[in-house]
């Protein structure tokens, strides 16, 4: 059986692409690039049923209204409520323990961009291909620049289809992410994951037992409703929250990684927004109404009023009800900071 | 009679204060800088009873709601509703026409600021002791900058009170106002003038006879209605429309300007305003719902959504209804030429 299973994690809210991204309305549920949803899109790339199963979406109680409205007719979907976040080992193993033990998962985040959707074809059948020799698969995104906010994958040995891992390095400082960028043995980790589902929970289990105990009795009593799966709530209340990355991948003796150049981006604030939007000859992009002069590289974003814009170069504007948000893209990082932002 | 007339103009709407300053709303009757409103400030800086009559103001139709909501009770106002703006010559005229001969006049636009009351006044008394004596005398105000939006006076030899005028300088190009500034001998004209009423009239008549005549038919043949006085329609309609630089000033052989340094601005775009207004330690004004973060010499004035700025410097953003402004303190001059303020 050939068939992939799309496990797509749809959690938490950021506050980097505030005002547009709100607690009510985050990020995935946003048609920040194109017309789609990020979440939407993240859906329609995993839905070649030559490749894909039905996916599985991993959510809260505060997302499930969003989830439910953007999910296609007809997609098959399941979806897994989470009475609270518990990060991303509880979500992923909440999904592998309502799966048969030999089907093959992937894992994605609901909040990223993805411009090459073949190459992310061509790296899910390869990802899926050494999950089924039982390696733990991260996506090993080729970077294209110093990045200091993405967690970095060193590759090892090569093996059947793609690499092991020599090594997970935490989010580096800007010395060292230039020398990982010159290596070229380095990646970054986009948190897109493929595993066979027993063998997630054979390593689980090996490396962090209570949490893969829980996570099994949360399913086992768990009911369902519809669609709806709702793990049972004594059961996941002591599920412990850690990162998939700390808890298996960072564990496991089998850790393996795929190298993929597929025009991605976290979208992980205005800046990244700007960029992974397609600009006009002077590089701005807009939306809704906004009148430019003399400005380039950029991004104004308004859900009413007018933009109006003279003289700019890599600033953004955002109106969004009743915050204006004008911020050049160096600043683009301090969003979260903006009291309205952190206030929510 | 020491007393001055002072003589208010408020006329048409420039573009350039968009979106704050609307057609339906201009600059005049905006609280700009301050608590008070242009039009407001030009009033009480000319209502000190020792020194100044009764005001008379002349406007047009549009603004006449907008003039007879902000005048102060008792001012003891009289109002010149002109059917039509007829630039500067015919407001003059028309005042002067209703006053008595011997009356001196002050004239004021009504949409400048200035910081120093009292070298206004000084100003205003020597001003008046030339116009006495058939003078026709212009504010010349001292120059801080190589400004080359306004006209020049160059002055001449010394006369009690002020100087003569040697030549009045249309708008330069930027080298000549580097050298008008450092000459010393040059000073903006910014449209403040003082006249006894007879003598412009004279003067008026010599130069031209035909708007003269216009005038004192409308005035003689209008209608008064309280405060109000509205000039004969038909009479009105046959008045040329030039400005009092034109007609008058440049024409006469008594042209005479008396220097003043008053920390005055025509608040003749955004940089402008910014500049009138008091700034904080990092030089930002704001007014209303404002947060800036890394931000320097930032305007940012919202009537409504709060205005959230990253590092930005020499910005201004304006938010007024369903308009959003956001430009550079050089692309400002540019405002007027966005199709919103265009097309009012």
């Amino acid at each position: 059986m050939s068939e992939i299973h799309p496990v797509i994690l749809c959690g938490g809210s950021g506050t980097r692409l505030w005002p547009r991204s709100r607690k009510s309305m985050p990020k995935p549920f946003l048609p920040l690039v194109g017309d789609q949803t990020l979440f939407e899109a993240t859906l329609a790339r995993a839905a070649d049923p030559a490749l894909f199963a039905s996916p599985i979406v991993v959510t809260g109680t505060a997302h499930l209204a969003h989830v439910e409205a953007q999910l296609a007719e007809g997609s098959g979907a399941s979806i897994v409520v989470e009475p609270e976040a518990k990060n991303t080992a509880a979500a992923i193993a909440l999904a592998a323990a309502r799966l048969p033990e030999d089907a093959v998962m992937l894992v994605c985040p609901s909040d990223h961009y993805i411009a090459d959707v073949p190459a992310f074809h061509a790296a899910a059948r390869a990802a899926a291909g050494l999950a089924r020799h039982d390696y733990m698969v991260a996506f090993g995104i080729t970077p294209t620049a110093p990045e200091t906010g993405f967690g970095y994958i060193r590759r090892g040995e090569p093996i059947e289809g793609g690499f092991a891992v020599a090594q997970f390095v935490e989010k580096p400082d800007l010395q060292s992410a230039m020398q990982f960028l010159a290596s070229g043995d380095y990646s970054w980790n986009g948190g897109i994951f493929a595993f066979r589902a027993g063998a997630f929970m054979a390593e689980l289990a090996q490396h962090r037992p209570a949490l893969a105990e829980a996570v099994t009795r949360a399913v086992q009593r768990g009911s369902t409703d519809g669609a709806r799966f709702h793990p049972d709530p004594a059961a996941f209340a002591e599920i412990e929250s850690e990162s998939v990355d700390y808890a298996v991948m960072e564990e496991t003796a089998r850790a393996a990684m795929v190298p993929v150049a597929m025009g991605w981006s976290d979208i992980g604030n205005w800046q990244a927004l700007r960029d992974a939007r397609e600009g006009d000859e002077a590089g701005n992009r807009t939306h809704g109404r906004v009148e430019l002069v003399d400005c380039t590289g950029v991004l104004a974003d308004t859900d009413g009023p007018r933009i109006n814009a003279i003289g700019l170069t890599d600033v953004a504007i955002v109106v969004d009800g009743d915050e204006v948000l004008v911020t050049t893209m160096d600043g683009a990082q301090k969003v979260g900071k903006l009291s309205g932002a952190a206030n929510q």
